[in-house]
């Protein structure tokens, strides 16, 4: 948690200087939300206005600010930080979802004077977003404004949209050629009865013409848009970012490149016979305005998500390599770890930082696929907790850590939890810490018919724990990117409900927790593949294989707890991650392996 | 399975005759589907409408009769029968469901010319079916016509409306007085900001006024209509019917009595400034269309379907109760069938009034809860099985009997799945009926989040099975009436959505399967009632607690493929049971509980 100090008078003067544009531009509110021009998770600090102007960092957050009043809405993750960031502000934090709290919408309807006018930079809100809004604010005759970014007049040294090198990701990583998946969307624009599809999420993008950037931490993807037809393809991106090799590639495949800022014209330019794809909820409102009314939407996911979420052959066999160096990596770690607890030298950001160095030995390595998490004792608890010199703990010989990280590597993306005992734990730390690998094993040992969806695979892995009264307060899996964002739909195991159903070849995560506040937290996460088990006279079947290839720490485990059943899955997964590993290691870790690998009974 | 001899001239003359009315009429095609104006699941003679003209006598399917043409539509379960009853008949089958076989819809946009005309008895179709119905049909700009019934000009005797005593079902037995339910349903239109409530399904107003009657085979239920305001309320139903102390009771209540027909006059007077709750899911086609535009419709689930679900203290016990004097029946049952078995003179039939006449040995009884399903071996495998004398297969010394049953009492309605060795099993079969054990635990034993949905514990269910690759094609479990409909809403536990969640004193059966065609069927079914577990920092949890009180044949059970938390499950129910039932048994039926409670290990 960063502290502001010193920050209020400019916070005061920021809010000043915006509300004198509002007045300016005849508007009375304005909404800041956590978001780019792409709906990306995270955003480049170009777009970091929320932050900017509100002192509250927290990675999601919205703020409204009319003539007389500014509140800041965020979720339960970020409610003790940004109250810290907010004090002696005039901005009133809204806890998100808590009784009696208003939501954005309602509050603006209060706030906003009839027939009002709300104002809002387009591109950082999605069609659907503000058509609710809209729907919501139509009984005042509210209207909403999404033409001009009022930052850009008042946000001086304002950081320039990001412009790093795009390049080449070959086929010889990627499994299939541009050439071939845009035959692919075609396919799926024909069946859609669309002639064109605009694409403005940026793994899509990266994903469908093969090439990756480094312009959002953690993400390797570029800010580009794309407009596909039935027989072109345009790029929208600053050509001289596009590395040679990556521009012949593109030439070669006949796309046609645009700058950027060009999407806007195109799109107006749309003939009206146009049966234009897009998806609503990713697709910037400012975008969506300038396409003619004549133009047919078709509103749906876009065929690139479903597309990239199955992955191919190529992709497995080289994720299923990049998981062998990750767990590598994460062994000498581990070993690191036991070896130097006794130190007392340890502390969450140093473990990080040694973490990153045995990950670099890669030579694939491009940096971490998001912001590890090293959580000790009570801090394991903060689900979303990323430490800092001031707020890291050392580590004491007892207790539990977790470590919640990944890499990302030219050939995969890795995202692994495990948790360690530090020495000794009492009997809660070692029941919460045999409860979540029984819930872990029960997701990994599922089998289930074609058509399953997350919602049934969370239930079957939350009832080791929903059997003892215990539940966690976040999903068991998201999908995982390939050399793309560790987060990716549209697959994801959730206790709410989404229509998608997983399919072989889908990467999926595992990962179930214990929480207790100022205590510990215990996660063990590892990535599955969805693949293919009996079709019969029942049906057609599906099982998960794990990709991640690490230990779990057995030392914290009640082994009285585990079934036989879970035993043996343990030390059969021990025997793989044994068998995978062993060459890649030598001398001192692969003894700690071995040791690590050992059969429990 | 009936088959139809002789019909065939029969039949060409009904569809003539009907082909002549409907040119009459000016339509150009006719629907008749199973159903009757209250949207029952099972209807009165009267309404067998499509079986009358068709042969067809399953309880699913509808047919389109054109000038020219006619199709009928059913499921699954009856494509061989339909097939059957169908043969030679003009009147083709439709696989509901299956590749290639177009919708209903689709296939009348294709039969009926542009600008055609539609017709069909709209009490038997609901709002929402026609409203669907009409957006399909719009593109061809074809109508639908539903105020009259043209099966009333041919069908000559055609059976009257049933009209059987309505009787009271008083508070020591229904637990809350009709004030009481009047109230808390007026305190739900509050909430819905409506005015007024249209009930049109039978069950509710059952539930409402505290009644029961006999209009419909194994469902205590008359036809009638009811209209609550937030002071009034009116039952329409033919006064004659009710018996004088349910009369007296309802004029206590200041309940006002309209006849059955009244109920379209009196919504066609509605005042402009109705705000008219509706299930249009349920409420019929032609009530609907009566309803003045001026009328604000208030379209959701009825307020009753929710409080009805929730069974009340009264409820419980007196369920609890009635479920031990089934359970005895049951352990008579059981008894008498290993010991008769030998003989060779056991049908399917026999075996099924036998049951029967335990049953009816309780002074509360009054029927059977629906048509038993008594299924050996292969017959087993069919899940809706229902045999006659032709059918009946006489049962050897050998396989499986599957016999799923259940009884209507004045207190409590019960449904209840065994599954019984005959003699010598194969080994399949002995796995079989243990893993179904193993899934019927599975959701015994689970324990869930308050908020939790029927398809999440659906995947709990089947997990013991989808691991051995093996599913059935049916739902989990459903809602159960108390002295009212077997099946009853709104939860459900299915691997379909439903947003329905499971909340403390709801009644759900427990029943999965497996079915092997021509070979044998295995289910075990309890009903279970819903209530509260734990409440900690995690959140509030229920768990399942089974009503069904009578013992589950232990001699299939491969017990090396049961947990030791399985076996201690069934070892703690089959005591439960004994204690239970010990008091309502003597002599040999006695000790044949002991015996079949006896420990396993």
């Amino acid at each position: 948690m960063n502290k502001t100090p010193g920050k209020h008078h400019d916070r005061t003067q920021k809010l000043n200087d915006l509300r004198t544009a509002m007045v300016q531009h005849g508007l009375d509110a304005w909404i800041i939300p956590s978001a780019d021009a792409h709906s990306s998770e995270y955003v480049a600090r170009h777009w970091e206005g929320r932050a900017w102007i509100s002192g509250f960092t927290g990675s999601a957050g919205t703020i409204v600010i009319t003539r007389d009043k500014a509140a800041l809405w965020t979720d339960g993750r970020y409610f003790i930080q940004a109250a810290e960031q907010l004090a002696d502000s005039a901005i009133t934090l809204m806890k998100d979802g808590q009784p009696g709290v208003p939501s954005m919408a309602d509050w603006l309807a209060e706030a906003v004077p009839e027939s009002g006018c709300v104002g809002f930079d387009g591109v950082t809100m999605s069609l659907a977003g503000i058509r609710t809004l809209q729907g919501k604010l139509a009984d005042q005759a509210i209207t909403l404004e999404g033409r001009h970014d009022l930052l850009d007049d008042i946000w001086h040294n304002r950081p320039p949209l990001p412009a790093a090198p795009v390049f080449l990701h070959p086929t010889t990583y990627a499994g299939k050629s541009l050439g071939g998946k845009l035959a692919e969307v075609r396919a799926m624009l024909e069946q859609h009865k669309a002639t064109e599809l605009l694409i403005t999420t940026l793994d899509d993008i990266a994903w469908l013409f093969n090439l990756r950037g480094s312009d959002i931490e953690c993400n390797p993807v570029f800010l580009a848009y794309a407009l596909i037809t039935r027989d072109t393809a345009t790029l929208f991106v600053n050509q001289q970012r596009i590395e040679p090799d990556a521009l012949a590639a593109l030439n070669e495949a006949g796309v046609e490149l645009a700058g950027y800022d060009e999407i806007a014209d195109r799109l107006a330019a749309l003939s009206d016979d146009t049966r234009l794809m897009l998806n609503p909820l990713t697709a910037n409102y400012r975008l969506a305005s300038v396409i003619p009314t004549s133009v047919t939407l078709i509103e749906d996911r876009l065929p690139t998500t479903d597309l990239k979420a199955i992955k191919n052959s190529t992709e497995i066999a080289r994720m299923q390599d990049c998981h062998r160096r990750d767990g590598a990596a994460m062994v000498r770690f581990m070993r690191w770890l036991e070896n130097n607890i006794p130190s007392g030298a340890l502390d969450e950001v140093n473990i990080d930082l040694q973490l990153l160095a045995f990950r670099r030995e890669s030579e694939q390595f491009r940096g971490v696929s998001f912001p590890s998490i090293v959580g000790y004792a009570g801090h394991g608890a903060i689900c979303h907790y990323r430490a800092d010199e001031v707020s890291a703990y050392t580590i004491d010989s007892k207790g539990l850590l977790l470590v919640d990280s990944g890499g990302q590597y030219l050939d995969g993306t890795t995202d692994i939890t495990r948790t360690f005992a530090c020495g000794e734990l009492t009997y809660e730390e070692k029941r919460d810490y045999t409860l979540v690998l029984k819930s872990h094993i029960a997701l990994t040992c599922a089998r289930f018919k074609e058509g399953t969806r997350g919602i049934q695979l969370d239930a079957i892995t939350r009832q080791p724990l929903w059997r003892e009264g215990i539940d966690f307060n976040h999903g068991t899996g998201h999908g995982v990117g390939y050399f793309l964002n560790v987060h990716e739909g549209p697959q994801s195991i959730s206790s709410r409900w989404f229509d998608v159903t997983l399919k072989p070849g889908m990467l999926i995560t595992n990962e179930p927790g214990i929480y207790r506040d100022d205590k510990h937290g215990v996660r063990l996460e590892n990535i599955m593949l969805v693949a293919e088990d009996v079709a019969n006279e029942f049906g057609k079947f599906l099982k998960l294989i794990p990709l991640t290839l690490a230990p779990f720490d057995t030392r914290p485990l009640l082994v009285e707890l585990l079934s036989d059943v879970e035993i043996h899955w343990l030390n059969e997964y021990h025997q793989t991650v044994r068998r995978e590993l062993s060459e890649l290691l030598e001398g001192e870790d692969l003894q700690w392996l071995e040791r690590a690998t050992r059969e429990i009974q």
